[in-house]
């Protein structure tokens, strides 16, 4: 948990395998070993996130298509990495852009968990969105889900957005569909850890329950992610394998032991939202609406 | 929060009302007058248990119909606080056995917040429901939110369960919608605060989202509640005040600081859930199913 957030685990591994040959010495074949050593490591670090498996991918890509030594992989491996960092960042940008359009004038906007420039190269997925919206000179407001058992809002998510300014309240997760009762959400954005081909969004626990608040309120939910966080090889969310973390991180809060010792706990970190809750998919190649499947497929064909 | 839960915010007023009148010198007349100011200030103390000024009005009824001078009075109020007692933990066990019978032989049952004996005279009423089947011979699992930001069920539920050796296992409050889209969720059990005429139901803040969702994955969602948390005076929840607390609590969490100094939040602790959510009410005088409206006029008649 150094390094969470679906792009930022993708970016993280690209960099991890980059730097894993430079470690290398020896030979090209031998240094062609040890990667594939590193690939199966960085591949089993966690489940759910997509991201990681297509950088991984990606970095394997230019391994097998990179001739010459040892040092001209290493070099190629680390311009890769870089790339794959800066594309995201880029990608965030033009994401943003998309979303903010869908945002009024004036809004109050819910997010859980952090999709920031904390979880991403820099700018962020959903706060992207809401940063886009902010420089279009729109007047935002964000709720912030604190989003326990980790309290990736409260800790990180306010934290981003009291930097940059952005009024932003924090909430407690079970406050949501009360204020969304009382009219005063227009909107939800969040992030993704992975898409299904179906339009199905695994994505930090708790969103699915926003999911489906904002869809008996009527509240437009949006999922923002870059492209990378599409996995067509998934057909729909129940093939998604939901990491179960420490029941320990439930147990706690701020590092202080909150329940009895005896209690146990129960702690799927993800969740997974069916399509049919998203309004929309905010990508750096355009907006996707349902049905989600000709759509996904169009926008991942044309990033390749 | 010293004493937190309505029925126990009832009953801790009535030996409030009583210790006052205990501490009043010289006239009988001189005590009517310090019980009004009394009566006052214990009914200021909180706005959305309805409790609190239902064991407020039953203690005024006593101070005017009973004769006599202060000493007789003082005993009067006295054995009214303890019969109030007394009758609210006979009421949890009478709703409890009516509960008991709603669910099946084996089931997991979700509570939200804490609705035990730690927030009544005794036994409970959520808790209660649970307690009754247990002793019913019911295989009974408990999933208890956590309940922030007051970690009451954390705190709270979950001790009792284990005093009980109940088996009970904490979630994350958002965590809630995702076990019950898995079918592991056979019933929910909540308290409540204050129940309106038309079968609307005050409770801790989180409690209409737990109800949105049984309601979307059919999971029978119950009330327990004794009669005195019957408002016929109200006659919907929109008429029910709810008490907005410190946004400290939402910034804290086991006593830590959990967000930046500069972040604010918003700290609704209660929320209402409309009757139409609820499958039943569960009362010290039976069960109650919509239409809410005779049902509960009948159900309080029958009480006094």
């Amino acid at each position: 948990m150094v390094v969470r957030g679906a792009p930022a685990i993708g970016i993280a591994a690209a960099y991890g395998y980059a730097l894993e040959a430079r470690r290398g010495t020896g030979t090209r074949a031998r240094l062609d070993r040890r990667l594939v050593l590193a690939a199966a490591n960085l591949r089993a670090a966690r489940p759910t996130a997509v991201n990681l498996d297509w950088a991984v991918t990606r970095m394997e890509r230019v391994s097998s298509r990179t001739r010459g030594g040892r040092a001209a992989l290493q070099k190629r491996l680390g311009e890769e990495a870089r790339r794959i960092h800066r594309e995201d960042i880029a990608a965030n940008r033009r994401l943003g852009r998309f979303g903010a359009k869908l945002l009024p004038r004036k809004a109050t906007v819910l997010t859980h968990c952090n999709a920031g420039a904390l979880a991403t190269g820099g700018y962020g997925t959903a706060l992207g969105v809401i940063r886009a919206a902010v420089e279009s000179g729109r007047h935002i407001e964000v709720l912030a889900d604190e989003t326990r058992p980790f309290l990736q809002g409260a800790r990180l998510t306010a934290w981003e957005l009291t930097q940059d300014s952005i009024p932003v309240t924090l909430i407690a997760d079970s406050a949501a569909g009360w204020l969304m009762k009382q009219g005063i959400v227009d909107a939800v954005v969040v992030g993704a850890d992975r898409i299904a081909r179906n339009g199905d969004v695994a994505n930090k626990i708790g969103t699915y329950t926003v999911a489906c608040l904002a869809h008996r309120h009527g509240v437009p939910f949006y999922v923002a992610a870059p492209t990378s966080t599409i996995d067509l090889a998934t057909h729909s969310g129940e093939a998604i394998p939901i990491e179960e973390r420490d029941p320990g991180e439930v147990l706690t809060a701020g590092g202080r032991c909150i329940a009895p010792v005896s209690v146990t706990a129960r702690n799927p970190a993800f969740d997974v939202t069916e399509g049919k809750l998203v309004s929309a998919i905010i990508t750096e190649q355009g907006v996707v609406r349902a049905p989600f499947a000709a759509g996904l497929k169009a926008i991942v064909s044309r990033r390749s």
